[in-house]
């Protein structure tokens, strides 16, 4: 294989991010022809029996693995979370009810604005004031008993904060979840709507997956803009037109290496064991590393943190690319430094970092 | 190369279709490691200084080959051209003036119909009452000068018809053209936009291109949904969240490969070469081959024809299949053969099918 010669460095990207190296190299090796149709993946009909299989394999593999029961619906989509920011206002909200939004940072802020474009929103809880560096208590939500449906972001890459337990709520749940979707396992009944992109956690930008309550479909209006209705897109199993094809394919491949290592539980352990390394190193650091989220909401999925001034937030950035460690400087908007940690980066790049965290630390302290 | 060793078909799908084989060998290559990065294209975060150099050089070379004045934006979306249907009318459209469309088959009939969910849209010409076997005459068209815009599709992927000359209208030229965009030179002055999916002749699904004439960014109203704003989208050039990060890098691939073989004149040349070959076997078969376009509008992109009855077409596809003619199988709401010859495909095919087609014309004739 030409694959065993390639350097390849560790990838902290906050995604599109690292993908797991056997899926790589599976795509590579059918590039020209997939299962001796004689033509890439890339070449074919969506209409044709090749990927029908494709697409449908995908379903049912992300079916089982989150363990989605048959009264919802599986719609692949394009567009990543931030058309359906828009699109579940337009489906779901209707003009008497108000939509519930949990801000927990600038993702479900977006989300919230974009509602408002389409009907009535309102702010169950923000962290604003704290800098976004926690998710809410349950006794700090206030609920609207009435609302359309509740909306917060399990994942919050740019805070590095996560939902590790739903916000229990009386209305239809809906969650962005593009950030930590496939990283562990979760209860599908709790939510009415699930969506997320496929770049961090499930495969290559370009695939949104949306996993909706069926009774849900029962309120879209008529007259939406076709490619944006879930009611017809359901209907027609993601193939009304022309859909992403390679970015399907691709997250097929990643949903059989997540059933190949265990299935979600045992990511959920690998994602752990990963965090809690790195996290270590923070709270070994006697104050050196200063981690933006407060303990209890720490992400799994995008440690975040500041040095002790932004010359050293610099030359750690600086210094880590050049020892093969990529990605890690903050968000445009943050600055500081941060560690993704996705489903497919493998443990000893949660090594590698922690270990180059203590040495640039004892340098530099 | 493990490609050299792998068997391809003639791939006469209508999209998504045939990539150049050179495509695919560099993306196979490149697959765990681009230009020394340590990481995949899809592993790329889309603000990475690699990405940016791969979504740039594909604006300057669609730029150069289809010599984009300076006054057009190029925008990279999501949706396909179904998408742009309703993005269309949403943003250029207003609540006064009607849109012109001219109805030459399927995908302009559902661009019509798409039109209408936001405005007023009419009917300035259709070939439904002849099978959409013809595009109009000029003296044909039924033109509004008030028009907010002027619709067409320029190839029509299902009845096999394409303008080898644009109509000529005083209001803005609005052209689908999915299905034969980068098939040949453009004068892109002519139009107000040009919109097109990648996956047919430059690249792979999950990519449209759209081109916008600068002063109809003026028209867009406020508070569209983000993700459908041309306006927002020219601004943020095609960044605004996660584009299709792969499918962009595979439409630069495929626009380097036009050029490194002399650009779109080149191209052309080829496409008329082989469209030639293909009604040439029709023309000589004493109608046992008929074809569906008027030969005055008949498409270089998609040739499509009846043989004496169903079991005849039924048996071609059947025995062209098996002889690695991949994809001749008619649209499925008209029956018959439709035999797709995009950019990618080798002169060879286009050869071996003529010849198929004249020996099932003696065997069966």
């Amino acid at each position: 294989m030409v694959a065993t010669e390639v350097k390849r460095v560790h990838n902290f990207s906050a995604g599109p991010g690292v993908l797991p190296v056997p899926v790589l190299e599976q795509a590579q090796a059918e590039m020209l022809s997939w299962h001796d149709t004689g033509m890439s993946v890339m070449e074919m009909s969506h209409r044709s029996a090749a990927f029908e299989e494709i697409i449908h394999t995908a379903e049912v593999d992300l079916r089982q693995l989150l363990n989605i029961p048959n009264n919802y619906k599986v719609i692949f989509l394009q567009g990543g979370a931030s058309l359906q920011f828009a699109m579940l206002p337009m489906n779901l909200l209707g003009q008497v009810q108000s939509a519930d939004y949990i801000l927990t940072g600038e993702w479900s802020q977006k989300a919230y604005k974009e509602a408002k474009k389409f009907g009535q929103a309102r702010v169950a809880f923000s962290s604003e004031a704290s800098g976004f560096n926690r998710v809410p208590a349950q006794a700090e939500l206030q609920l609207d008993p009435k609302a359309a449906y509740t909306h917060f972001t399990s994942n919050n890459t740019i805070y590095g904060t996560e939902w590790l337990t739903e916000p229990m709520v009386s209305t239809p749940l809906v969650c962005d979840a593009s950030s930590d979707i496939m990283s562990r396992p979760l209860d599908i009944n709790k939510y009415g709507l699930l969506y997320g992109g496929a770049q961090k956690n499930a495969g290559a930008a370009g695939a949104t997956m949306v996993v909706i309550r069926e009774d849900l479909l029962e309120r879209v209006p008529a007259n939406l803009a076709t490619m944006l209705d879930y009611k017809l897109q359901a209907e027609k199993k993601s193939l009304y037109n022309t859909p992403p094809t390679y970015s399907i394919y691709i997250m097929g491949l990643v949903l059989k290496w997540l059933q190949s290592i265990g299935g979600l539980p045992e990511i959920e352990r690998r994602n752990i064991q990963k965090s809690d390394i790195v996290y270590q190193a923070i709270d070994r650091s006697g104050g050196f590393y200063r981690g933006h989220a407060e303990p209890t909401s720490r992400s799994r999925m995008n440690v975040t943190f500041k040095l002790p001034n932004e010359d050293l937030d610099k030359k750690f950035a600086k210094q880590s690319t050049s020892l093969g460690l990529d990605g890690l400087k903050g968000y445009r908007t943050v600055g500081g430094i941060r560690a993704s940690l996705y489903n497919a980066l493998p443990l000893e790049a949660a090594q590698a970092l922690a270990a180059f965290m203590d040495d640039f630390r004892r340098n530099n302290g």
